[in-house]
């Protein structure tokens, strides 16, 4: 017996995880567990409707659960930042859930908008930061009025603008981010240990040419953590060349490492090449604590209840979930389920079949049970 | 009569710049203008061997050209982030070129890694903001024994992180980017007047949802911006969605603006799509001083001397340099000859043929002058 908290969320995010519950508790009957599912009423509707975003208790509640099954967030009547921050980024640092896993991986049977690249040549695994960098939500806006905010920037930086910025008619933001040492260090391990089961080489992406405070010491980590580990090949990408080698050469990459922003950026691209956002998994893990699993995509208000959102990022996602629930034998039969699903044209209309949300967890779900 | 600075730098820089003058040079000639120009000595060697990056003779120097012709920068002996930061920033920031150039643009016969898309599908404009943002080069890294850094830091965030950041033993660095309403809405503005000439169309680039500050800012200002220029049609793209539209739907965009550091990343995407960082040039451009035209990829030390870098970038930066000086007639003959070379197969390796840096910059430079 598993027990597993689940956040709907909001637009499709509750049909897609209704597939993928489907899924999951057809791989349990078949492998002998059950799970026990149980729902948090978190989201949008409830903000607009309290004000509410995720309380204290509610995060108390959460933490006694190993997993929680995310579906998504998002609404277009509250102001972007205030769900994705006050929601899904509040439980990756409420739980330090420092590791986010995506893996880049190409299904037989799906597109890829690169020409003569197929599942053989994109199969890499991006290990993303998850609570530090540029998400630690440090940062202001003001005028030039409000003096003595402008002291303290002023105080901090000894570089010039081109800009006037004690001009009182002046209107300046800034935004921090923050690195440890040990922060990056625990996310590194991770991903030269998942490597060790693959192909034994892990890339680090960085911009230390220019951001040279915060991924110098990314880089100089890195550097102590491929000493500590002689077996593995590494190398270093800047964010800006990794994005054209993940499209002419997605065959380079075994393991990428990353910060948190620049992993964000990166694995959209990195969805989009396995085949587009409605095939991409995410977990946000901690190893000795409680993780989260949801596809990366959003909550696409305009597709809520309409039964044809692609659901098999979220059963991907219920995958990632049962292998850290320890099941992997299951886990693997959901991946294989979603490959005969493709491979038998039971796919939403975003891949060009016709089938319905709820209708591809059935068939998956059925697939798994015979 | 023009006078042109000229920086080669390092690595092939020095060859791609002498292919691209001989085309300029060639194109003056055919539409009676002539190019007086003027070599600095700036980069890795100076450097190794005297200390010194750009000195402040240089720089008023440069400030009374309207261009410089920039090659490339770039060497394994320095550190990163030296030569970048101390030459190639330094003159960004210190001519407050604050529109960086960027056109996507695919040629007829080059090779693009995505499948089913030609050059009438790929050809908008990049615009990003070349002054402040992550680029400020403000930040700074310290242990947890120097507590006054710390307190500092500790003082302008009120989040917490789940690491202990007291701890005498921690590491931690911090790194800040700063906007300014009047430093992003002069870049806007560029862009806007830009998409006039083409197909009125202009994308914002952000991460407001989770930067809040500095792109809730930029976010802002684009509304005010676009409200003033309602014949423009507008949206918003979040960072790591545009990189999936650019290799899905590259059809979709006209002008992009982007802050600076989204920027760097987008334009390497866009550089390979439109068929690879051999092809992609860029202009960092002060519509008031001195202004600065390079191709946008680095110095590759290992190819110096042997006469096998591609030059098209360069002499593509050539062409912006010309309509930047007001010569628009030779400025397209420029591109013309460009198309001509690929089209007669006269490119380097990297495109499959077998022409030299110089081969290809005297065929180009005969082909304009007949
Ligand atoms: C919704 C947003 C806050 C989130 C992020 O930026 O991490 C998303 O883009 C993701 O990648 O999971
Ligand atoms: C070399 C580096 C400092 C530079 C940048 O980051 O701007 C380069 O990547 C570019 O895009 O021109």
């Amino acid at each position: 017996m598993h027990e597993v908290a689940v956040i709907g969320g909001d637009g499709i995010g509750p049909e897609i995880i209704a597939s993928g519950r489907k899924v999951l508790d057809a791989a349990g009957e078949r492998y002998g567990f059950e799970i026990g599912w149980t729902d948090f009423d978190i989201g949008a509707e409830r903000y607009l409707k309290t004000g509410e975003l995720v309380s204290e208790a509610e995060l108390d509640a959460l933490s006694s659960y190993p997993a929680i099954y995310f579906g998504a967030i998002g609404d277009d009547r509250v102001t972007p930042g205030i769900l994705e921050k006050g929601i899904l980024l509040t439980l990756r640092f409420a739980f330090d859930q420092y590791v986010n896993l995506r893996p880049v991986k190409m299904l037989a049977g799906v597109d890829t908008p690169l020409a003569g690249k197929g599942p053989k040549d994109i199969d890499f695994l991006v290990v993303r930061e998850n609570t530090e960098d540029f998400y630690v939500g440090i940062g202001s806006r003001f005028s030039g009025k409000e003096k003595k905010q402008l002291e303290v920037v002023r105080n901090l930086y000894s570089v010039k603008f081109g800009l006037d910025v004690e001009s009182d008619a002046e209107e300046i933001a800034y935004q921090i981010g923050v690195l440890t040492r040990e922060g990056s260090r625990r996310v590194m391990e991770y991903a030269f240990n998942a490597s060790r089961k693959r192909r034994k080489k892990v890339t680090s992406v960085d911009k230390a040419n220019v951001l040279s405070d915060v991924y110098g010491l990314w880089r100089d980590v890195f550097r102590d953590v491929a000493a500590q580990n002689p077996d593995i090949t590494t190398e270093f990408n800047y964010v800006d060349a990794i994005t054209m080698w993940f499209v002419k050469n997605p065959e380079w990459f075994d393991v990428v490492v990353t910060p948190n922003m620049f992993g964000d950026i990166i694995t959209d691209l990195g969805a989009m090449i396995q085949g587009g956002l409605g095939l991409a998994p995410g977990g946000n893990i901690n190893p000795e604590g409680t993780s989260m699993f949801e596809p990366i995509h959003g909550s696409a208000p305009k597709y809520k209840g309409l039964n044809v959102a692609n659901p098999l990022a979220t059963v991907w996602a219920g995958a990632l979930l049962l292998d850290h629930l320890g099941e992997a034998e299951a886990s693997e039969a959901v991946v294989k389920g979603i490959e005969a699903s493709i491979a038998n044209g039971i796919v939403t209309r975003d891949m060009g079949g016709s089938a319905t949300t709820s209708g591809v967890g059935d068939w998956i779900a059925n697939w798994i049970s015979k």
